[in-house]
């Protein structure tokens, strides 16, 4: 089928390589220009300017939007509004908040036009293992671009999950599920360094978990990756960003009276990771020398 | 080689099977002699007691343990220990608690005797799969002893961790890293089915996370199994059992100053499963009641 | 000082309460009227409309809100709105979130109006002990209403915190850490009670340690009372509400990217004391269902 | 009543003189000097050695030991058992682990001497506040000391639990809970002072707090204090120590399956102080790392 999209990151590229390697028709829009020419020399039809992107797809069209959540993706699609026919479809990739899908969408329909939240997971993998595909949107419109999502994933790896904001939703909770398993490992290799005794080896333990144990996963796979070339992590610092999905899954719990403790302290240790000091860990070391009586005391 | 092993449950028979089919001898006991019998029909050696069990292999000896952690291996081993010889081996590949280990190397010394530590991991699906197989113990006598490690493995899934103690230290660790992963998991289909307006199929997408996403793991392939005949999971009793190796994991966690926040909340949820009413949230409600002043309060 | 009041449940009405004590003049409204005849009755100028309300104020004129937070709260400042003059001042005195204070200080801006956020703390028990008085606002316009907020307080107890909204956000967290100190209480009391073997009185213990002891509190004192006519809680039921300001101090912990584990886990734990059955805990359970292989399970 | 004392560091120092101060005859011996003399000047009787101690004292004796918890405590009754009469009593004050005090018990009755456990709350305010008193032991021999009990602290702060063990162990869960109410208070100090915008004076609210709040408390009365020269606390290191009866509160926790998450993570939000660089965070870093696809990572 046809495809156009805007966004040639590295998600967006691989995508659109996926698309094209199974014989799609892709128009492909950047801010930057290399990336196009790029991808035009693997067989996408390159579009420099938004106008040129819809031009040359034909209604009804699709389009693809791979850009950082929030502002950058809703300007795209502020601007894509009066360049697009009735009927046509806007498909955001992205990271977006599944609040925001469903406002947009109400948006769109103002206009006649379309809106599918399409959550991917599978980072730079993707390209070659396929990404997993996350759709919500309306039945037949989702089923008219089923194609496209196929392509996109690997046999089986495709899921329609329901109307438009389940997509992300379902993606955003993947996201805080990883958080979660990430500190799991975290803390048990934690655990394994700390007994000095032992001087384990965490690659050739990790390793070997890989192998018909209960632990094994993708991300222990890109576990045993670092371990590879630096067992102790010593040149590596323990700072640790987080992309802000994982607090909006523990808002959908508060929200929905779930308790999500594991999740929730996955990302609270991130925080500490971002940390110097705790101006917390002051308050209690001031508590305690309280305790001591240095600090001057009226009884109660 | 020539291996005797004690304790025919489903994992010591999947490795006696295992070690079989690799063309190892096998002497096999158990307490019940049905599975001494059904292993003698797929070519092991029976042995109807502990004694015809030792007299049946050649000094040295290498006698597996696969019984419950605990006291009913503690007396296998002390009823061995005047029927073995010095030189013979005993490995202990039950999930037994890292310090006992060292405590009984230390014993069987006195004897002449060897001690090597065994952590498997891989449930029943290990006589097909191969088992994760973690040893601790002196190099030579885990050297001497490899082939019988190394055909319970999936190839590359063996390890040497380190001296005695360790194999089970690594084991236990694996378990508290596996409770993690799996409330993690439990936490995010929870929030998933709380979503109601969404009325997502966990099984479809648990199903399609299998395939190019970054959670995908060997848990993730059960809970697709789980939720196939039943994605609501109504047959299914929110209770949860544990095996003790979380609580150890904790345990050696505190003894070494490391945070363990997400294992450690992974046990409690699972203390909050099997209680039908909490008194902790009595508490909090009597509190609040007082808070309405309904209590008789004296004033501070 | 003249004093307008709207809303007369146990605070406002106890609020109301030690204005007149102290010599105030005090005009109160509230939807139904036995309340406004019981305060006249000690007092107050009663008003049974809100345009009543206003006209038995001088200009400018002061009219504490103590309605719940949202959108009753609301709609009382947008009726108040037309019928007061520039200058008037509408202080809200509820458990509104901080943020709403903002945006309505910027609102009543537009019509000539001042706004003040005033967090309420004590509970029934304020009437006598006086409120812990948090307030948000410029600091002319505190200043002037100073009277009226300390006569609420007893000496000391009230605190001007800075700009619009730090009222209700020092509030807020006030509850937050609030919700931490009962959990930790409630954990000890459960820890204690399940030691059978010491029967431990679990009333003899709380009023002994209000003496003395480094954990005695005003919530101490409350939990005593509860335990005197039934130390087992045999007629409590387990299940804990929450009134939201928990909610909102883990939001603003997230966005502050400050690790709160203590304040959200209190959080779940009343989520848990509401679930009959956690879906958690059956994902949990039928996953390990799996490691038994009674599932029909396709190695990965 | 006459009582025998050893370990005159500021907790027994503070004992001893209540004691006097209240006409009990009492005597004092600790391994250095000069804190005898320091209280023979306040009217006690000196003994420069456990000889000395037992010697001055009349059956049947009563000797309380003020040491630190372990091996010190454990070494001076080995000291003094035989030096003591069958029907005297050792009563240990300080900070034991109950089931020592179980142990330790059995072993005294083997020679006719009495134990008692006897928890103690109040720091060195305990002088003059008087000191919670939790006790165990078997009831004629606790009722027999009840006066020196009942000296220690202020009225109604004195509690018989149970029997041995049973005040140490109350006297643990007393310090597992103070680990949740100081880290509550950190936590919701820690998210005001992260909250720039509305430059919070955490003096001015803390004091504010403890008239009328509901989180009013004698920590918080610390707290204020640690505030009062330093609001900000930027004099102040955060490290925080613990002196072991968290993590005893934490094992008994799950040795009785309770969960007792605020008390737990109040441990490990310590351990986090303690830590420069979490090896916890270089795995999270490490996997995030491999999602970008820069370490070398063969499909699964």
């Amino acid at each position: 089928m046809e495809i156009g999209i805007t966004g040639l990151g590295r998600m967006g590229a691989g995508m659109a390589e996926r698309w094209l390697r199974n014989g799609h028709r892709v128009v492909a829009h950047n801010r930057s220009h290399e990336p196009i020419d790029a991808l035009a020399a693997k067989g996408a039809e390159p579009a420099y300017s938004i106008n040129e992107l819809v031009e040359k797809l034909q209604a009804p069209r699709a389009v693809w939007i791979m850009l950082p959540a929030g502002d950058v993706t809703e300007q795209m699609i502020l601007q894509l509004i009066p360049l697009l026919e009735p009927g046509d479809t806007i498909i955001d990739g992205g990271n977006t908040m599944y609040k925001d899908d469903m406002r947009r969408a109400e948006m769109l329909k103002q206009h006649g036009l379309n809106y599918i939240d399409q959550g991917t997971s599978g980072g730079v993998w993707g390209l070659e293992n396929g990404f997993c595909i996350m759709v919500g949107g309306e039945n037949e419109l989702v089923s008219r671009l089923e194609p496209a999502f196929k392509t996109l994933a690997p046999p089986d790896g495709y899921v329609h999950c329901g109307p438009v904001g389940s997509g992300h939703f379902v993606k955003m909770v993947h996201n805080g599920i990883e958080y979660g398993m990430m500190q799991a490992y975290a803390e048990g290799f934690e655990i394994m360094r700390a007994k000095k005794e032992f001087n384990l080896n965490l690659y050739n333990i990790s390793s070997a978990w890989r192998y018909g144990s209960v632990v094994r996963s993708w991300l222990l796979d890109l576990t045993v990756d670092a371990f590879k070339d630096d067992p102790d992590l010593t040149s590596q610092k323990g700072y640790v960003d987080d992309s802000g999905e994982g607090r909006w899954t523990i808002h959908a719990a508060m929200a929905l009276d779930v308790p999500a403790p594991v999740i929730t302290l996955s990302l609270f240790e991130r925080f500490h990771s971002r940390q110097p000091e705790s101006f917390a860990a002051k308050v209690l070391a001031a508590m305690r020398r309280g305790f001591g009586g240095h600090a001057v005391k009226k009884a109660q």
